[in-house]
């Protein structure tokens, strides 16, 4: 060889067509790198489909696409939340997790380091979870054809037993408490992808909710909703509710949690924290009376130090969301029809 | 409005970033095209998950994404294959197919009415295999993010109680059985892509198999081993088998099934239909001796017309798949990286 023409990068080094269509390099992809980073005794056989134990009760089914950019970002990646995402959109419906499958959509020429590391976060937060990547996919499109790489992880969990769950449990007078601050996530993502610098006071708060939600049922206490409040953050959640509960919820601006870094970020930018994506906060609405063991359940548990209630459901019509700001002035939550913040989960 | 400037198309015909940002447009989205196409008790709640009822034994979960393109080829369409492709998947592990959830990515500026005859394909294609879509997720990302439209979907499935199939159980002296002629599926998007006429001899093969499996099941008819040739062919189907399982596989290289329109293309193009994906076919290994009632059962249903016993399983050492020509010889069957045609699935 000589060095007349540019040093090729070896082909090892990137993804190739041939990595997704099914003949010796996707085998070598599976072996060298999905399963060391996956093992278990479900994905092992590498069949078609995972065979697993029978579930004690009603299995709980939920699927999400992860297009985040950038890939990595201050605290997280794309893998991480996309295990993280899926555990909480299963603990949101009462379910404990169990299983994840993964979908991955690869560019051509992706350089496989990238994707290794993907792969290890993914393995990662699911052993952080305790549950097992059991069965995956994996595609390779040519460049051009997707941008870097998507993941789509599906959840499959079992119910809680005794948990009762729906926006028809909704009546006014419910408190409605969010388990920490809000719009870290998405505030992180943008800063990575505008390479903003808010002085290092951001952090990502993509985290796993399972345990800290799981302490809510241990304690007892009768939750009427849960949801995730990712895409469209809070407001789109409330936004949900109160169409779906015909009723309408009340939010006290100064009790909204928010971090120095989002507050700052937002203020800066123009942006609403309540609109802003949360990956690793919950929304929680209880029966009125049920604030204080509630708040002490959650604040026990790491991820839920500084929980809050924030507002109230009430019967007003029609259904709508409403902010009263600091100085006690009523202004109706818009119902927008897109979000600040695009491909940020 | 005048006409001095072009008239823009209504923004209601494409897909706009901000139906996928969870807010008002995404409700829309999902209250106008997806619940109407898919609706059942399951998804109606539209939650993050879905809480499905207990499942009487093993649950099988299996996931492929589907990047093929054109979108829409002679005889089917992403919508179509992907459930198909789902519920081969969960036939070939002996599984009863159930539910199945189905996640979008969709590029900015896809025309509504395309999403529509895709979504429409796949809930028409799931009321056929008897499955629900449950539960799901759709994401937009901007244009040259994604070309056009992606699908993941997972399938959830019940175990049939007796099945055992795995590679271990495959023994010298098995019989390798192609429930169809080969390589439709795969030349059929290659014409389509390439705008090649065939003279209208090819005909898609995408179908889904749980009735033409289920009735080897109902004659009781001790399948070892199957798989559903997609990416790669029969080829990669073999050469896994033969790797996993420690023996080698000999083709009749003229007791192959094959349409006179890939017979045709394959000749034309140098193609080898061995290595062209199918969706809608299965590789069935039996013991030797169970061929004719195999034959008999699978020749009985209409997805089974051209079945065939294609080779037999050996000893021979190390594992290779071998194919016999019309004349005698024998040639071992290559292993390559790639298949000869990318974004086929």
């Amino acid at each position: 060889m000589t060095l007349d023409c540019p040093v090729p990068m070896p082909e090892g080094d990137r993804v190739l067509l041939a990595h997704g269509e099914g003949l010796r390099l996707t085998r070598g992809l599976i072996r060298d790198l999905l399963l060391p980073a996956f093992d278990n005794r479900f994905l092992r056989p590498l069949a078609d489909a995972a065979v697993l134990p029978p579930i004690d009760g009603e299995p709980v089914m939920t699927t999400d696409t992860y297009v985040v950019t950038p890939l990595f970002f201050p605290g997280g990646d794309i893998g991480s939340l996309a295990v993280h995402g899926t555990v909480n959109d299963l603990t949101a419906c009462g379910a404990v997790p169990l299983y994840l499958s993964v979908a991955l959509i690869l560019e051509e020429g992706l350089p496989l380091p990238t994707l290794r590391r993907v792969v290890e976060s993914v393995a990662v937060a699911a052993a952080g979870c305790g549950v097992c990547v059991v069965t995956g996919d994996t595609k390779v499109v040519p460049r051009g054809a997707v941008d870097q790489l998507f993941v789509s992880v599906t959840g499959l969990g079992r119910r809680r037993g005794r948990v009762r769950l729906g926006s028809e449990r909704v009546r006014p007078g419910d408190r409605v408490v969010v388990t920490g601050t809000l719009g870290d996530h998405g505030v992180a993502v943008l800063s990575a992808r505008e390479q903003l610098d808010f002085a290092g006071a951001l952090r990502n708060d993509s985290a796993a909710l399972h345990a800290l939600v799981g302490g809510l049922w241990d304690t007892g206490i009768d939750v009427h909703f849960l949801r995730d409040p990712t895409r469209g953050g809070v407001a789109a959640v409330l936004h949900e509710l109160t169409e779906a509960a015909a009723v309408s919820v009340e939010i006290e601006s100064a009790a909204v949690p928010l971090s120095d870094g989002v507050r700052g970020a937002s203020e800066l930018l123009g942006l609403d924290p309540l609109f802003i994506a949360n990956e690793g906060k919950m929304v929680v609405v209880i029966a009125p009376g049920d604030e204080v063991p509630t708040l002490e359940c959650l604040r026990r548990h790491p991820l839920g130090r500084d929980a809050a209630v924030i507002g109230t459901v009430t019967a007003g019509r029609p259904p709508e969301v409403r902010v009263r700001s600091a100085l006690g002035a009523l202004r109706a939550l818009d119902d927008p029809r897109g979000a600040p913040l695009p491909r940020i989960c």
